[in-house]
């Protein structure tokens, strides 16, 4: 390398204020409000903005069946294994402008800032941006890695159907990806154990830890095991005024209880890594005169320690069973998905150690409690994540905020463990 | 009346069935589903039809500002007070096909069974076919009655606005009302309290009781007092892996409680004339992974005594004040409509007994504990309320079903009636 790595701040900042105008949601008083969902003309439109930066610096832009965009700055010795980074750039409804955006375009701006230098890397250096990190079309998140890396069956993939339209009127993946523009068999997008040489991913840490403890840098150990449930509450509906009480077989009723419960055992285990969240709740038919005859909650529970996530599950079931008994009503749960945690790569925790201690920074090895498109790549390459800090700990708002020097602090280890990495 | 009344059961059939065909519903397998939103364009296109069935019959027509529409027959004296018969014909999302559309197209057909007999009558005979019975749209029932009745300020109705849309998009009463072709001040639309003679309402009984009791025909001689609430409940938002337990403000969760509250207040007046539900819940941001930062439930709560219906919003209003202190949240409640109970006119349902004795009929009276646009006509002219059974009591569900014999006999106990009214 012939000179110091300089990240061009004004540009990063510039790029991702430009990327949060791709965006379905109304402008708000409390920030930037970002709903970019999967597929939409939005979400393309970034697509196609992305690709367009990607071109103008000379670098070799490819998609694969899902969607799953590969930006490629060649080696000197291109058959070597590569070495990757990257995120996503789609938001869930009302949304930040910094959740995945910061991997992908700061992982661009690495790249660029090392072509700066005058390096040429040995190893190629890719930037990935993953199809659908968020579950908000399909009800599963990471599709995208989750395909790359072998963990959900291509066929399963393809059927899944749209999480928030009745069931008559969704889409399936297939159907939509493919009137997207991303056609092809979804087998083809699996990559090999060895496809990658290593992988990092730099992202916000959607937590309060950074701040709170002053440090403007983590490093990722472990990746929470996530697991996602849909439950069907179904009772009987009817007219507000003339269906009387006693007869009431209410979904809506027996929905709150299991609201409460999944919230209870949750709190009980008294472990702060154990955390679980209904966050949606549609009813059926949804008329403020209409006895609800049906409920469709979706469980999102995270756990360090999937055996006591399965254990907050089961205490949930019984009361379940005492529900369904009590109050007449069918309750079924669908398992959506259920990962196992992942472990960061020694050998990359430990080149991220070196870089900071260079640059004057004391990290905090830390624990990942959302999971990202990482947790799915550690199925086939060694991995590991940057944080940086998050403004009260707030993601999925329109005030999620990290600071311009945060950013940029990210980016120049980001970019310096990747040159470290392709030089191997 | 030169012969008897002979009402066309066949034609009946055959229009309450084409009616249902205005939907915006999709089949399904357990009966017909019929979604018929005020002012939307099914809503527009069964209007339509309505009025092309009642020119053909050399009736005339008229609409007031607010899309009320009056087919009306002129009798031997049009300067006297009208008698006046009605229903709405708009429906809750996947409802049934007779709620409303029995006393509206009934109407239209006892209308045409007198004519056919010969009759001329002296007062004039008007059908009313009225705007937004149901709350779906706005949030309030009966628009249309209550705009005719004096019951609600034409500005504050004007400002109304759609209660399933964000605050930002949602339209207005006025806007949505002068796009379909209705415009004029809503002040227009009141009628004076000696503008109709008498009002009579054929509907279905949506309750249980006619059915069990084997009996063909119901006189309704009080209407169940309504109320709407809305209830938002603001806690914090935030990322599901991020957002630690101890730290959560969740407001579905908070919202949960609410619903079991109001509930088991409900439950424990242990009045079988007291019922409340919960009809809608829609969660804000409704991600999976995003801890709900805001939850808006409407309420419907009714009795025939509207101090207990009181007692039990003054029982829930003190739970939630311990929920806002417990889970730091904020809850608001605003009233949407509060309204009295109403009594049939003692001449009317003599009438009614009259009539049916003369068909050899025991009629049943009861209590309506749904409400109709017939509660807020008391205010301005005596009424009174015919029920047909409908099967199991279901009703604003697409199985909902009344027989074509019980239908045909509820129009004809109505022809008569309405023929003794228009000669007094």
């Amino acid at each position: 390398m012939t000179q110091q790595i300089q990240i061009d701040q004004a540009r990063l900042m510039s790029e991702l204020a430009t990327l949060a105008t791709f965006t379905n949601a109304e402008p708000v008083s409390e920030g930037t409000s970002v709903t970019r969902v999967v597929f939409s003309p939005d979400d393309l439109r970034a697509r196609a903005w992305l690709k367009q930066l990607a071109i103008a610096e000379g670098f070799e832009v490819r998609d694969d069946a899902v969607g799953n965009l590969f930006i490629r700055w060649s080696g000197t010795e291109p058959n070597l294994p590569a070495v990757a980074t990257g995120s996503h750039t789609d938001a869930i409804p009302h949304a930040g402008m910094y959740d995945g955006t910061v991997g992908v375009l700061g992982g661009l701006e690495a790249m660029r800032a090392l072509k700066r230098t005058g390096l040429r890397p040995r190893r190629s250096i890719e930037l990935v941006m993953f199809t659908s990190e968020e579950p908000t079309r399909f009800g599963i998140g990471c599709l995208g890695s989750r395909l790359i890396s072998g963990t959900l069956d291509p066929k399963q993939a393809d059927a899944l159907s749209e999480a928030n339209e009745p069931a008559d009127t969704a889409h399936t993946l297939a159907q939509v990806r493919t009137a997207a523009g991303f056609t092809g068999d979804l087998a083809s997008v699996k990559l090999a154990p060895n496809h990658y040489h290593a992988w990092l991913e730099l992202h916000i840490e959607q937590g309060p830890l950074l701040e709170r403890d002053g440090i403007p840098l983590g490093i990722v150990t472990s990746i929470a095991a996530p697991a996602g449930y849909r439950f069907t509450v179904s009772g009987l509906g009817g007219h507000a005024g003339a269906l009387l009480m006693p007869d009431r077989k209410d979904a809506l009723c027996a929905a709150a209880e299991l609201i409460l419960s999944i919230e209870r055992h949750t709190l009980a285990t008294r472990a702060i890594d154990t955390v679980a969240t209904v966050g949606t709740c549609d009813v059926h038919p949804g008329a403020v005169n209409s006895v609800p005859s049906r409920v469709v909650l979706q469980l999102d529970i995270r756990d360090t320690d999937p055996t006591r996530r399965e254990s907050v599950m089961q205490a949930v079931r019984r009361d379940i069973e005492e529900l369904r008994q009590r109050r007449s009503v069918i309750i079924t749960e669908q398992l959506i998905n259920a990962d196992a945690p992942a472990q960061s790569s020694p050998h990359i925790v430990e080149l991220l150690e070196e870089v900071c201690a260079a640059h004057g920074i004391s990290p905090k090895k830390m624990v990942s409690r959302a999971y990202h498109d990482s947790l799915f790549i550690s199925r086939i390459a060694p991995i590991a994540m940057i944080f940086i800090p998050c403004r009260n700990g707030v993601s999925h708002r329109p005030d999620e905020y990290a600071t311009p020097a945060d950013t940029t602090l990210g980016v120049e280890v980001l970019a310096s463990v990747l040159a470290k990495l392709a030089s191997e």
